[in-house]
């Protein structure tokens, strides 16, 4: 990858970044994602499981959702979907299913990564669709954003959203 | 399994070809799913790809979201998923999140499916969740249905929801 690619893939990261601060900023473990459609953002999403209380509600998955109602269409075709953190096996499933062309993530999630880590599902040529995949763009960003909301977490310093909303 | 048992899955199955069949009425690939909580129906769904023209509308998915939200929480613990035919990778990995314990399934779909046929996502011990799978319950009436769709959609008697659309 050339340095000006980099570049290019290192701004909208960015934007994906400031998502997942969003996240935590609502107590929710911060992972954000974002769609590029020629150039242009479309969507935007972070995620929301703990204050939806809805297991499904990724930071891919809102985005998805909302490239799909933007562009009035399910598949994608000349999208790039850019996330903070290496996509799940659900999120895999859904990029494969809206036929999003190319994925640019942060962070290796080794516990529950569907792309490199646990499986290579973008890859999987028996499924009717295949991504090219670029890994590792702010990856130490993304990492130590996690890092910082479980170290808090665990220290008591924020509380998750759910707990939050206990409370009201 | 006895024969008790298969009579009280194949009561719940019958429920979610009853989804399957709205979504065929619909224009839409006939594949339905319902959770059972405590004996009792909580959600249902069907797909709804080609008239929300949302890849990810899929039944289990839009189940999933409305036990969820009838449960409050994002654990559907003590449930369990019936679904005319085999997940894909995408719901399989959204029923790992929800954390259900029980999957009953009609059909196997040899091409995407991800319980038994083309990956083992809900057996997966890597996984922070693992799944009791029941396979093949009314799976003939399940797989009946599918290729009346595709045959009907073959020969123009009927048309997906998405070409209807398009043309009001």
């Amino acid at each position: 990858m050339t340095s000006e690619h980099e570049q290019y893939h290192q701004y909208f990261m960015t934007l994906a970044l400031e998502q997942a601060r969003i996240a935590y900023d609502c107590g929710e473990v911060p992972i954000g994602a974002i769609i590029v459609h020629n150039g242009d953002v479309i969507s935007s999403g972070y995620n929301k499981t703990e204050q939806l209380q809805q297991s499904s509600a990724h930071a891919e998955i809102e985005a998805i959702e909302s490239a799909c109602t933007y562009l009035g269409t399910r598949r994608l075709q000349n999208t790039q979907l850019y996330v903070t953190l290496e996509p799940c096996t659900m999120c895999a499933g859904a990029i494969i299913l809206a036929r999003i062309p190319t994925v640019i993530y942060g962070a290796k999630d080794v516990k529950s990564g569907a792309v490199h880590s646990l499986y290579t599902l973008l890859h999987d040529t028996r499924l009717n669709h295949q991504c090219t995949v670029i890994d590792n763009i702010l990856a130490m960003e993304s990492q130590a954003l996690l890092s910082s909301f479980f170290t808090s977490l665990r220290s008591g310093t924020i509380k998750k959203s759910s707990d939050i909303l206990k409370k009201i």
